[in-house]
């Protein structure tokens, strides 16, 4: 991790700044620095550069960086220039000792072939003094424990509400709706990073990650710009416990556009990203409530040691939505024990404690006893069976608001386990809300979304837990394989390997293969076929061809020698008409393999990401469902495991409509060994695809029945 | 339609109501109604009664509703009391002439075996006496038009807003949110159905589609009573131009048992709701800002004539997440014509009109020039190759929000085509939403919705101009059947005919079935395979057999005499060790079908809703995808091609990967004709599936390769 962190502390954290292109008209866009540098009450230095002034109100304005008396010492500039005047103002900058710098001006990367080589001066200035640059084009940095409001909008409240939550937005004006909020959200960091010709997001994530004030960080990306640094602090985050939220455009074809023409960001691959992000339990969510309210509930919630929701509501209308979108969400409900059944039946006048269900219901007696959600609630949280709790005090009832919400503070307070409010409620709610945030019992105003919370954090609870126990286990040992042997089948310029060569390299890896015998006569072929024993394939044998079955050279199922003669024939025949000049090295004779499930598997490699494995339904299904699982190589037997759990393939797999399930074991051991492979042959293999592998009935093993594999150049 | 709807007027429309179980504790649960009616201003007269008073405050309380005084005329009875006392109540308030009532207590078909009488009871009583009830178990009545507040909740604003949506929910608690909001939306009438007993949320609808005050109608419901009825206010709400928008829970088989465990609500099969509401352009969303936003959207928007849109951001962050989301909602983005493009490149100072793209952003340049999200929006608006638009105004600029929101509302005013603004702003807005709304231009705080608005409205109006077009063409005539043979075929009790008799059923119905020979002897059997041609298909003809293929009665690809021979013997001991005292008829010899697309089509006839047909994918992938159509039938072959592109299914008819399409006009024209099955059979079939159908190329027609037919009892 190359970051010059007294560098990036002098950006993030300044004692005094210069502004560079400093103007007396305070409330006009350039102006808006010194506005809000004054207004929060920065309470370090700040230098006004401008050569049309010699003063601006009752302070001094220099003409250059460089005149500003020498003993001074300057942290950070903020750059407010045009953009054609940005590389020699940062150089002056850079010159006079100051580290840190906030480039306003647009005009740079995102602004064609003249932005493109102003955005290259820049970085060679950075490189060159080794500054923490932001921007250009971005609006800045809010560093709320310091009072540091460096940020170029008069869009800001006149109070910020502060708490452990940090933002990171590669776009000013979206980074800038966590301020135009009803509802203010406790925030301690702002950075907009812009065009990241200096810094980048993984770079504001590392020093955030030290910063106390700091416990879950939201970003707003249009692309990670090295993808092995968001890589590295993926795994801090990690070692800190601090969640990293994601929202990441360019999902689709129209948003990479959109990304690309705006901060001449490349998306990169979505899924490539997807598999980074779930590598390292990075919450990827797709819009910008979302974004804010989640990270904001995983700053401040307690994290689960399970995945049982225990839910109390006061509306029966709110547990039918609410049933319906937990089972949507894949959220899972405890069982009451047999005690809470008991308890709650007496409780609410049931019958019999068969009808206590979860989400419990108080409707229609909360009027008349506003005492019962409490008295629920208190009964669930008291059983061992469920891990995270949620609360759902609607409709308001005769007890007041803020009573309420003592309740469920103190409820909070008796537990450890974590309590989230879904409260949809507007002004009637009185006080409520401030009760419930200044003891920090998270809450959602939006059922809908505060479910998609609660899933994000059982989610991350889940992972941090699998990720505390995965430190201690290894990874499979990667298999011995014979160097030689793969050394010769990879040699030579980039290609792509022939059918008989990409599975003798899988075998090197452990992945079994369809038998299969080359032959260069008819006879050899029948006597091939005849030691296989019928029914068998026959494949056409050439470098050239690589889709074989649309070349005529496929022929499947055949019975008996008389059908192996013709097919043959008409196999050569047809490959030849096909491409006269195919260099044809003969036939290959495959036994049938009996049917299973198709599966495909790939590699691939991410520039800047390395290696990925890949999992999806084989055939035709693989686009039609076009549900495949991505993950970061290598993988562990359990990750192969959730990737094949992931697709809808898995329902097959599982044993669909009476089918035994399928060979999971060997699958998945499969998946693994792909993933070694991917790494042992980065830099020599492009990609590769097995399609299909046929997984049988369990215990009777998987075999790759096609692949094709394309070589790098190997000089 | 049956309903009295100068009864239903005194329920919704009171000019009189009397207090059943009125109390001197006003700030009481039972309380509130008076509390209530009181604090907004109702302009009738109130009557309270209750034995125990004499007096409440300066007003009489009668001891019964029959000691009025006679010459006092009542509207409306809003009943408080214990659900044991209610029916007596009821009734005596039938005898005193009051035909409306509003049952407030619990306790009924939400309650066990008591409760179910009671309810029973209560129905007994409205029919008798033509009452228009609303309840039990509801929270009453709100018409703000005529100012009567007969709701059951302290939860509601000191004022309320008013605007043309209207709202009925069968939750209470959950309707109550409409009032819990931080921004009010404009509201006509919220009612609370409850348990529906007697007025179900069809009543209500047909109501108010007569009411002017009302534009667009929003309903959250736990089931749909009467599906036959909401299918004929559907149709009304055709007529009368007003959107109806549904949250309908139910979804999972957890929102299943949750209504029914609140309200007795039996939900019914949820596609058959999906096909109910696709049949008469009923908007579907799945939570309840989506069901306020949305129908607020409705009631206040302009319809588009088309679905080409075109967006404006002064935020390029906003552009990515805009792009993504659209392209995700399938909304489909207009192309700037070259003129537009000229302008724009001019406006935008772009090197070449090829810069110009929809999204338009004027990111970068909006701080100094803030007049240019009206200048772009001018342009676009003058482009006729947008039907519909969007302008998302953040951030904020120098330009001040309310003069933002003034040129909104002009550009608004200037055209007839919908303009939707997506501003996402707190208090920093400050009166910009205020002028959006006085003016009438829609507008949502969060982009996210905003966007899931606007294809909801591109959809209905998409919808509207289908049925306005519709109107004139008919459905294809019901072919010519002979009901003799039909007659023959479907006699006896409820049984599962056998193949044969399925197909035989399909083909009187113009679908085309695989030709097949029923056979008594393995000579038969040979010289009917050798008639057809190899290969052949050999199945059991039983009709004890459903599963064929699991009792050993189906061979497939059978090449020659010998392997028909073995088959057929094999295929009979198969059948006989599975269930040996299965009655054989024999067995059939089908040809082979070349490879197709594999289908599955079906009907269905749900309770109340009548005949539906159904389309999906064939064979396994049925349940794999889980993503059929469902339509109410019949069908025209319009929505019979709607129906297959709806599926997943359509991108493999469509020509896969090189395949040639299928042939789609023999698919759609059979769907039309299973669908005219349906009417036409229904109560005679209980349930048809056609699995597969296989659909060759296009011009080579599709064959229903098997077929499962169940009858219903015929006597």
């Amino acid at each position: 991790m190359t970051i010059i962190n007294s560098n990036i502390r002098k950006l993030l954290s300044p004692h005094s700044i210069a502004i560079v292109g400093a103007t007396d008209k305070v409330h006009q866009l350039n102006g808006r620095f010194q506005y809000n540098l004054q207004k929060y009450g920065f309470r370090g230095k700040v230098f006004l550069v401008n050569p049309r002034y010699s003063q601006i109100g009752d302070q001094p304005c220099y003409p250059d960086v460089t005149n500003i008396p020498k003993e001074e010492e300057i942290d950070c500039a903020i750059i407010l220039l045009r953009a054609d005047q940005v590389p020699e103002a940062l150089e002056k900058c850079a010159q006079r000792g100051i580290k840190g710098a906030i480039i306003f001006s647009g005009g740079f990367a995102e602004a064609g072939e003249s932005g493109k080589r102003r955005n290259q001066q820049i970085r060679e200035i950075i490189d060159k003094y080794g500054l923490a640059v932001c921007g250009p084009n971005c609006m800045g940095i809010i560093n709320l424990p310091e009072n540091v409001i460096a940020y170029g909008t008069l869009a800001l409240p006149e109070d910020f509400r502060r708490g452990p939550m940090a933002l990171i937005s590669q776009s000013g004006g979206m980074g800038g709706l966590i301020f135009n909020r009803d509802h203010p959200l406790g925030i301690s960091y702002v950075i907009s990073a812009g065009n990241e010709a200096g810094l980048e997001i993984a770079d504001f994530i590392q020093y955030l990650l030290d910063d106390p004030n700091v416990q879950a960080i939201a970003c707003y990306a249009e692309g990670v710009k090295t993808p092995r640094k968001f890589k590295q602090v993926g795994d801090l985050a990690l070692e800190k416990g601090k969640p990293i939220v994601v929202l990441k455009i360019g999902r689709s074809e129209r948003g990479q556009q959109a990304a690309w023409a705006h901060t001449g960001s490349l998306t990169g691959s979505d899924s490539a990203y997807q598999a980074l992000f779930r590598a390292k339990g990075v919450i990827r969510v797709d819009d910008m409530e979302d974004l804010f309210q989640i990270t904001n509930l995983l700053a401040n919630s307690r994290l689960a040691t399970g995945d049982k929701l225990g839910i109390v509501s006061i509306s029966g209308g709110a547990i039918g939505l609410v049933s319906d979108k937990t089972e949507e969400l894949g959220l899972r409900l405890g069982e009451p024990s047999p005690e809470t059944r008991a308890k709650l039946a007496e409780l609410l006048e049931l019958d019999t404690p068969d009808k206590v269900r979860n989400p419990v219901d108080v409707d229609g007696r909360i009027p008349a006893r506003p005492e019962l959600l409490r008295q629920s609630l208190e009964i669930m949280m008291d059983d061992g069976n469920f891990d995270a709790f949620i609360a759902i005090p609607i409709p308001l009832t005769l007890k007041s608001a803020a009573e309420v919400a003592q309740d469920l503070v103190e409820l909070y307070r008796s537990s450890s386990k974590p309590l989230v409010v879904l409260w949809s409620a507007g002004p009637l709610a009185g006080e409520a809300f401030e009760i419930l945030e200044e003891a920090g019992v998270p809450f959602f105003r939006d059922l809908d979304r505060g479910l998609k919370g609660v899933k994000a954090l059982l989610e991350y609870s889940e992972f941090r837990r699998r990720w505390e126990a995965g430190k201690a286990s290894a990874l499979e040992p990667t298999p011995e394989v014979d160097r030689g042997l793969v050394d010769t089948i990879l040699r030579g310029p980039a290609h792509v390997l022939t059918e008989a060569e990409s599975k003798r390299l899988l075998s090197l890896y452990g992945i079994p293969v369809v038998r299969e015998v080359p032959c260069q006569t008819v006879e050899a072929a029948r006597d091939a076929a005849r030691g296989l024993g019928y029914p068998v394939a026959l494949k056409i044998d050439s470098p050239n061809i690589i889709h074989k079955t649309e070349a005529g050279g496929v022929r499947l199922g055949l019975c008996n020698d008389d059908e192996l003669i013709e097919a043959y024939h008409a196999v050569l025949g047809g490959v030849r008409s096909y491409r006269p000049q195919a260099i044809i090295n003969g036939v290959l004779v495959q036994p049938m393999v009996p049917p299973g499930v198709e599966v495909i598997l790939g590699i691939n490699y991410e520039p800047g990401l390395g290696p990925l494995v890949m999992f999806g339904a084989g055939g035709i299904l693989t686009e039609l469902l076009q549900d495949v699982a991505v993950r970061l190589a290598p993988i562990t037997l359990e990750e192969a495991g959730e990737m094949i759990a992931e697709t809808r393939i898995s329902r097959l797999l599982q044993g669909f409509r009476g089918q035994p399930p399928a060979d999971m074991q060997a699958l998945t051991r499969i998946l693994v060994r792909l993933s070694h492979l991917a790494v042992d042959l980065e830099g020599r293999v492009a990609e590769l695809d097995i399609n299909p592998l046929v997984v049988h009935d369990a215990g009777r093993g998987a075999v790759a029945v096609d692949a094709l594999i394309v070589t790098q150049s190997n000089s």
